[in-house]
């Protein structure tokens, strides 16, 4: 739909005044009029959303980006909507024909349908009221095509009254909320399994590969290239657990709290019935929150799951540090390992490959920490009964989810699956390190061991021959200790 | 193009092997071969793009957001393009019939055309070279179609020989980064210009209106609602004065710089020149940074500006705060001023208004505030002689000023303009205040105005009359003391 | 100590040259000479600590705050300690003599003792070294003394060959920050259900006592005063429970990872010896983490806590922002509660009393939010084998849980313990209010109860009165719905 | 005095009922009665500072850190109050008995005396006032003193009706920080330039030595190590000048504004002289704020000059960062640089010595950053005339100041002066790689170049052979190009 393409680019912005002009231009469109506390607007004929869609439209020209760029929260409001129609159907309270069309509508839209018509500004004042009011009239108008009226006939199914019945924005919008978010951590927890396994299949693939482990970047003591990677994956796998218990804490829901969380104007029965049908519908368990005055203000889950999510970005920021590290080179840097090449590097150093995919995931962990600090703000100037602000919770909380996504898919794709290992290289290090002389303390102790250290740093002679030299060790002892396999692993031994 | 729709759709990612196949149906797509480091490639026949790009689009499939989103940043990239051919020009470096195609190339785009070729994401690893690469090979494209090459004929212009001549991404991208936020940057200042306007307006309005002023959310002593609005006018041109002293922090630029910052491949008389063709072109004052090397990785002054962002954002936040507060109610609140109704305000609740425009504000400047901490981190994360990761900085920097720049807009035409006053309810607000006992101070002494207001507190009673009934001060002393005009600016009195 | 009471004063720092003239004047303290790989140095003959602590104290000069600032880290090191010292002798490693010294050092240590000797500043470089080394010289000196040897008399007993046998910093720092924050939390969640117990005592005093709920700060529905109060006491219950959780995150503790989790120099029975042992000094059931290399690297549990310690503050804030607006006024605010006075709230305005727990608690949210921006930078930085920056992560997460357990005790005692409520005002509120009308929203319609709202607003008049003059509604059945007792929660009703 | 020496241990706070009785039992300690608002209260007969003081600190036990850990914010409290009584004594409202007592009593405090009686946490509700208060009753009970008469006799000189004459918290508490805040950038400067000077006499003695650059951590062109130390130089040069700048926006401040701007009780020409007074005494040119009510609210130069302070932090840990890496190793890491050793660097493994200079300013960088957030929510918070969460904005501003002065000193005096470089190695990397063909694409093209470069990685052959063995160079040319004093800076050449 033109009307809203100059959304698309918000540096461009207009002010506000010249837009009404330019969007409907009652010669070319036809119009029909619609009526709030405001008074009355044209509205597109052909348009699926209403009046209020339409005013906040005109009020929040922010982002450019639109409701339509997140299916899950549509599919989530149109699942509620669902829910709720079958509830009061249940309590008596819709009649069937009005809960068919709307439960008709919902599925539409479920299944993909009318996306488009979902054109409010994702960054929005009103406490998702737009968003919950987007989707209230382009259900209502649907319902009302089905049962065979023109759209904007509102005494045959109302937005409000019927799509709305037993709700609040207060409810529907953090539920949505919830269930989008339930359904984007699937497909990251989904995304950082896949990493996991491959960096697992690495750690086994390099389980025989010795090499200098490190310490605040000095050589520290022997490890295997295997043990490093394992730890890329354990790390994912414990991440991928605490995001797994985040999840759980959105699955209460807010619904049958209505305006405040005291449930005026729904049914004592309506919350139950409600959460039953939804948990059928999007086939997640979700319950009723214990109290919901105290949901209906609390956004609590989401500053956790948030938190989670930087969890995971910083832990995978860090990742990515060491396997630009570890890459670092080819001549003047560690090579140790490659990363596969992807494109290259530079517009002007010739046959130069750098390490892009990793580049590209720290800069979206550090996208999903900023994001954390801007959640952080808007939970925290929640007043009174309602946060206002939990669009923009919404918006950054959904840029995390999906941005991880993408950077845990791209990595484990585009660069972990083809790693290699510069085997040579690293053994040289282990051999030439001095700091195999930790594993000698048990036997000469750490003063000797100081000594024989500082000895090989100044002489650049190696650790065995000087320990050998100074009759610390006997040779046969000294082989037995600095075997391979026993440096990566506890050795029993006697006391000194 | 539908090749790279998907990317629209950020929560609806495709692993990238899906991707390719998608992407080049051979038989749909006539394609053309092109060949890089890491070997041929199809190509869509049809794109100005090359393989670099096409790499890159495959590499980095992150937010949906590609430079196309960010026409400036485009814009930006031919002029420095251009201004590079002319210099090279004058040096004798690059030939007149090349020269010619570039600099045409470059001002179709920059009145533009093409931008729908800029297909690479804004979060992207590589410092910026896919986006340098997209706009080399673009250029490069369009100026072999002009001088009547096919597409791909690199071997009559190159996009790195050629266009690239004495360049480097690392000169280019935050040279492009510097001016496409200098327009920004002008941009919002004269959004904010617009909303100062609309307070100093309204300050003046509201000049002679008393009320009481509050610290602490506590009754403090008079002033006037002029006052009040004649602070928000003031915060926001001194904050105009500090983004105009930021702006001059980026106008040092690092063309010249090429791959470090030593030059390398640079005629030493190639800096100067393009430096001045770039002024030019743009209208920006530049000036070629002191020191280069220094120049190429140092953030310093994105992360300066971007603090002065966040410093706008916390002083409009506090505004917009301040606006909420003093509008509350209307009848459990503080119920000072009206903001203009813009919609309904509840989708459940029949006639309630709510301030959506301030908190629309609010939200972005909760976004800023965000993307300073995601600018800071990237910053932190730079490495030796570059900062890898610009791209991520550029996102955040955009978004920050064209967001910023939407809600200065959206405030002042949406909500400060329409701002009217409830004058009877400030007034009595005065009359039944305790707080203009502080008046009294200089008259009969902190420790007696104590004592008259903490009886007033407890009965209920008047200051006025307390005063006078314990013969404190004599009545018409009192009166003078309590005109309404001298309570609102500093009074001569003799010593108590 | 006086040779380190300029640590005191961070802004009086003496630069690094002037100090060690000042602190061991050599004619006045007598001394004992030290060896380390740096080689010798005096140390005052006093001292616990050794040649390693002397260094640490004069490279780390930055906040003037000890380990001794925080004693539950000390005590933490010396069960630490302890335990390695009670395995190392099961295991015959460490004979019985020795072993008895240490455990008698580190018993004392834990009882109060020699605190003042750990003098190393919390913020250091190193990875906690400089503290593992502290503890180390401290305790082998204590355990010589009962030895009957002088201090410094490594020969017999030695910091790093004995108290650290089988042991590294790389897992000692971390395990002692583990326990020490295990403490903390505990402490915090008490400090927490007490300000619980205050809140939900005030939601039972305010059960009965209707008022008009707020979204965005304008008037919603009615709910109790009750209900206000619960959702705070419930919003610390939730917390509780979550930070419940995060203390289990950091059971699983290093010991026996020695150097980089490879377990070099240590028995492989070791670990879990150590783990039983410090379990049972501690009394906190802790468990050896899966894998020593990840566990090592790995600040994720920290990340983690400290991110539920910000959602304690984000909800903490919250709550105080709440009762500053609730007890705004008193007489051009919603006064609608009463904080205790608790000082003179102005220098200049007489019988002014503000807001200053509930303020003093805002800023101890902020800096915690602070705190987990500093702790996710830290965490992010870590590289390969060891993140070597936990002291400042350590620093700023202790810093957060005393401070925040200080608050919630101060708001607790000093704050909500004495809330009282404006019970009239409160009543009046809720007759004049037009947002009684949601209720009659399933008896008129939505749109109905739209004009009537807008009627009110516009007029003045009464919402009750208006819908019987326009014969929306029988008397009887207006009355049975607007029944105070029947507004704050679910009401059946039959379909309209 | 043990009065307060509880609050030495933050994590020790006792609930506050247990302290008033621990405070001041009455046998133990005579004392004197006060009186405030609140009512009467015992006040230690030997203090200084008076009831509320005493008030203060009961409310506000938190961080256990008082203002007399502050000192210089205590001499700016001192000099404001003696430039007030100097400019009311002038307007004839102060007579000179008083004057002069209370004068000599801030003499006295400026020269250091009496801090101890400073007494209130740092983080403090109230806005400051606590801070305001403390300093009235310590410079009246010291004034009573010289005046002859006993502490407490507030009749012949009274804390808030002399001392605070025309001023309120609201004034003079963001007049103390800004010029102790001053002051502490000028040493924090000071700091920096000892740093850069260290910095650039390593550039000059490394003028000569060529390395290879890098981005990305990948090798890239040659440089020089004098270029690359010089840029560590020339970023904090900047930054000097950037805080120099933010130090210019503190001079502006608020004396006359009293409560909330307008100047209530205040002399019409009161404000003008105490600025001109408070310029004298401390040697600043201070300037009234053009708006005092602007002025009273606005946080907005706190938040710029912790911005400024990010930026500082910023670059110093990237710098860091840098010779972390750059002295990585010895043997498995880049081994370029050598930092001085300052202490054992390990507990376990002999001979290792760690960067921990470099690693604390890292993490006093952390901080930093952390409180940068701190103080944005803080700004973020203040509501309508006045921000009351000044204190913790102080608190973090001054820890943010004094750590990173303290971080310069020691990266400077510990670290940068004893750096030395591993020459051969860094010939060698530029003699092995690969990156000196980018010097060639002038001569042979960026896809003949890429050609050489990927034969020369494959192959492990060196540049120059390669080139002249294809025959794209003569020997002579190449021979010339490849001069290392030509790689490190812009050359001429002709077209390719």
């Amino acid at each position: 739909m033109p009307v809203f393409n100059q959304h698309r680019v918000p540096d461009r912005i207009r002010t506000p005044e010249e837009r009404p002009v330019t969007q409907v231009p009652a010669s070319a469109r036809p119009t029909r009029t619609e009526h709030d506390l405001l008074g009355d607007r044209e509205v597109p004929a052909q348009a699926y959303y209403g009046v209020h869609t339409l005013r906040a439209v005109e009020n929040f020209a922010i982002t450019g980006r639109t409701l339509a760029d997140c299916p899950d929260l549509i599919n989530a409001l149109a699942a509620i909507k669902q829910a709720a129609a079958l509830a009061n159907r249940e309590l008596g309270l819709l009649d069937p024909t009005r809960t068919e069309a709307i439960v008709a509508a919902c599925e539409e839209i479920r299944a993909g349908a009318l996306h488009e018509q979902f054109v409010v500004d994702l960054i929005q004042g009103g406490a998702g009221t737009s968003t919950n009011m987007n989707a209230n009239e382009v259900i209502a108008n649907r319902a009302l095509e089905i049962l065979g009226h023109p759209r904007g006939a509102y005494e045959h199914l109302h937005p409000n009254e019927h799509v709305n019945m037993g709700q609040s924005t207060n409810d529907v919008y953090p539920t949505a909320l919830k269930i989008a978010a339930t359904g984007a951590i699937r497909q990251l927890i989904d995304a950082m399994a896949g990493l996991r396994a491959s960096f697992a299949a690495k750690s086994t693939e390099f389980a025989d590969i010795l090499k200098m482990g490190r310490t605040q970047l000095q050589d520290a003591v022997p490890m295997t290239l295997g043990q490093e990677f394992g730890t890329y994956a354990l790390m994912l796998r414990e991440d991928e657990a605490r995001l797994g218990e985040a999840a759980l804490l959105i699955r209460e829901i807010n619904m049958g709290a209505t305006a405040i969380g005291t449930g005026i104007t729904a049914h004592p029965l309506y919350a139950a019935l409600v959460c039953a049908r939804l948990s059928e519908i999007t086939g997640i368990p979700l319950e009723t929150a214990e109290d919901l005055v105290e949901a209906t203000q609390d956004c609590g889950a989401f500053v956790q799951l948030s938190g989670v999510l930087k969890r995971v970005a910083v832990k995978l920021s860090k990742t990515c540090n060491d396997l630009r590290l570890l890459s670092s080179g080819p001549r003047a840097g560690f090579n140790e390992i490659n990363l596969p090449a992807r494109q290259a590097g530079s517009s002007i150093m010739p046959g130069k490959v750098n390490p892009v995919i990793p580049e590209v995931v720290n800069q979206v962990a550090f996208e999903v920490i900023g994001n954390d600090v801007t959640i952080t703000f808007a939970a925290e100037a929640g007043q009174l009964q309602l946060n206002a602000f939990e669009p923009i919770i919404a918006y950054s909380l959904f840029n995390s989810l999906t941005h991880l996504r993408a950077a845990c898919i791209t990595l484990d794709v585009h660069c972990v699956r083809g790693i290699t290992a510069n085997r040579e290289r690293l053994r040289a290090s282990v051999e030439q390190s001095i700091g195999i002389v930790t594993a000698l303390n048990p036997y000469i102790g750490y003063r000797n061991a100081t000594a024989v250290a500082l000895e090989a740093h100044a002489t650049g002679r190696g650790v065995y021959e000087l320990v050998l030299e100074k009759g610390l060790m006997a040779k046969e002892q000294l082989d037995a200790v600095l075997q391979p396999d026993r440096l990566t692993r506890p050795q029993a031994f006697a006391a000194a």
